[in-house]
């Protein structure tokens, strides 16, 4: 069996690249294929599904803008991704403030203490018993951006597969594929291809089973960083941890607190709560040392979320989770934003996403697909064009051999 | 024990950067430690001993230029450090002609096929047998940059280990330190720190033993992308490696090669061939693949280097190495240029050396000394005076956390 190209990653990037690639004119035969055992279980499956277009690097802002309003016109032609922009509320301390008014820009309402305290949320908390312990600081205000909310990761996971199988997609699950290389000059000798060779890429095996294709997309997310290591290809990538949690929140305060139909919140001290209108709030927690091996924090919850959570937000007192899983993020650790490149001769990568993937997903895989296809530009949707390459790893001048 | 610096690492950038903190106004109390059995037996070790001036990179030319000077200086004082400005010469084809005309500028000579073919070097190779298989293209000339040369790292070693010892630096090898960290504001909970508190260093475990330092400088060369990989600081460095030999050049063909004082040469296909008038050539042989695991390739001379390097220079044909070792580079993946920058409070790194961290070896301690000692500006040897964190690590403009 030979593909135009095969997508290593059914993750939501993965996705939106095979989807893309199949969209264009002359349609190519194309596979996806992942070690997991069904679409969207990697880093996908773990996003606690918030969307927004606020961001510093203007990259990150032109992919996500384009890649929610296309998610927004699926929603609108009748399929439904649980999209609602209930916007983000960024909290501001008075050593905040500043910054994030330079950020967020026009793009943002300014609410005061006033009105925060109306919505539940607590503003002097530097009084309280463990203030100076937990770095708490009270709030001057919060910046209501508007042009964010909430939509279910898993609902756009299906919806990309739903398409991709009409238009008669492989897909291959449960299956560890590694890249096969071949030499562009061949020796002809055991042992090829030698790491002094030049290589491209000629398709991938899955256990003793090899499939061709002329162009490999590794879309691998987290697990690209030491993939393209142990490959030869080092990338500034690397999967970076952060624990999240489900509270229930059918009744009681937090229910209370549900019913207002509040924003999403970006509270300092490294939490993000993400309203669930089915009932429920999903917690983030950012750690200082995200890098470390990828095991849950079984104390993150009760001596780092909660009591900065539950000092800005009393309907949180005493809560336990009931869920908790940990977030996981393919970050480039340079910049912040994509990496999408052509590494070898029929090898590419779409990785990089940074914690925002699902967001720029629909973008990102637009830009790969033109790659895929050795396109000179790529419109992304709502009109933009732009060079494929523009996605290229970040890097330096220096470029003398010895 | 308590340090006001201890530096990790005793390649010659840690020995650098002792020596610098050391000769500072007030001195310091200094502990240099290494896993190793003695100062520069890792990276520094490997070197082949080339220096040059000559780099894309203005901040690595700065570097270099600053060191190599200073250790002229040393040289000149009556410290033999094997210097000799026998110049680089980067050989030409006639793709590459244009490219290094423009890096090398004015500050090469450009010798012609002719007197190319005088110094025993073959122009013509495009008409050899494995030609095409090898990749080899016609030699159109050679640029001849003078301000290059060789000189010898274990001397340079000894000459800041002789200057140390005399100042009272404290050495323990044969040591290997693990950075202990403690939490910025303790909860006094046993576990601490977790890794969603904020940290600095407060010195360095050795086995149980514990050693206190003000600031430690982590100058661990292409083991540190790793160590700082697991202590949650990741770096975009990665160990890179390349296949090194020596060929005896005693008598014969080699030894009248080696008699006519040729410069150090660049040769096109990844072959780095430095002249030790003790008797020898030593080779360096780049990987395209550089980055897997740092096994020797035991093909790379037989397949690899030996048939680029006598086409090019037919007095190696048939010649085997009288020994062989893996060079190991400290790269910065995404600009080529060192990283010298405080990651915590306490916690400093020099790293990042690229493959030429002995000729910029002086330049990057004195920088990490000055941050060290907390000072503002840092003025290089030959007057140079720049901001010691002119050499933090790249980094784009995604800085908003969630």
């Amino acid at each position: 069996m030979n593909y135009e190209v095969a997508v290593v990653g059914a993750g939501v990037v993965g996705l939106a690249t095979a989807y893309h690639v199949m969209r264009a004119p002359g349609g190519s035969r194309v596979a996806v294929v992942d070690a997991l055992g069904g679409p969207g279980m990697g880093d996908t499956s773990r996003s606690v599904g918030g969307f927004r277009t606020a961001f510093t690097s203007s990259v990150n802002r032109v992919l996500a803008r384009s890649s929610v309003e296309f998610y927004e016109e699926v929603q609108r032609g009748g399929y439904d991704l649980g999209m609602r922009r209930i916007g983000y509320m960024f909290l501001a301390t008075a050593s905040s403030v500043d910054a994030l008014g330079k950020l967020l820009g026009d793009g943002a309402d300014f609410l005061d203490e006033g009105e925060l305290e109306e919505m539940g949320i607590r503003t002097h908390v530097s009084n309280l018993d463990d203030a100076a312990v937990l770095g708490l600081e009270d709030l001057v205000g919060g910046f209501l951006y508007r042009d964010a909310g909430i939509f279910d990761p898993h609902l756009i996971v299906e919806y990309y597969v739903e398409k991709l199988e009409e238009m008669g997609c492989d897909f291959k699950y449960g299956a560890e594929a590694r890249i096969v290389m071949e030499p562009t000059r061949p020796l002809g000798i055991p042992g090829e291809p030698f790491p002094w060779q030049e290589v491209r890429a000629r398709g991938f095996r899955v256990g003793d089973a090899e499939v061709n294709a002329d162009t490999v997309v590794l879309a691998t997310g987290a697990w690209t960083g030491s993939m393209l290591d142990d490959a030869g290809f080092p990338l500034p990538l690397r999967p970076l941890r952060r624990m999240a949690y489900s509270v229930s929140a059918t009744s009681g305060a937090l229910g209370e607190l549900l019913s207002r139909d509040i924003p999403a919140l970006v509270i300092p001290g490294g939490v993000f709560l993400r309203p669930d209108p089915g009932g429920a709030f999903h917690v983030e927690f950012g750690l200082r040392r995200p890098y470390g091996p990828e095991d849950p924090e079984p104390e993150a919850w009760e001596l780092g979320a909660l009591p900065v959570l539950s000092s800005y937000l009393p309907a949180f007192e005493g809560v336990a989770p009931s869920d908790s899983w940990v977030g996981r993020y393919d970050m480039n650790i340079v910049t912040g934003t994509p990496i999408v490149e052509r590494l070898a001769d029929g090898l590419l990568v779409a990785a990089g996403t940074s914690g925002s993937g699902v967001m720029k997903a629909d973008a990102i895989g637009r830009v790969a697909a033109a790659l895929a296809l050795g396109k000179e530009r790529v419109e992304l949707h709502g009109g933009i064009s732009m060079d494929p390459m523009a996605l290229s790893a970040p890097s330096g001048e220096e470029r003398l051999v010895i």
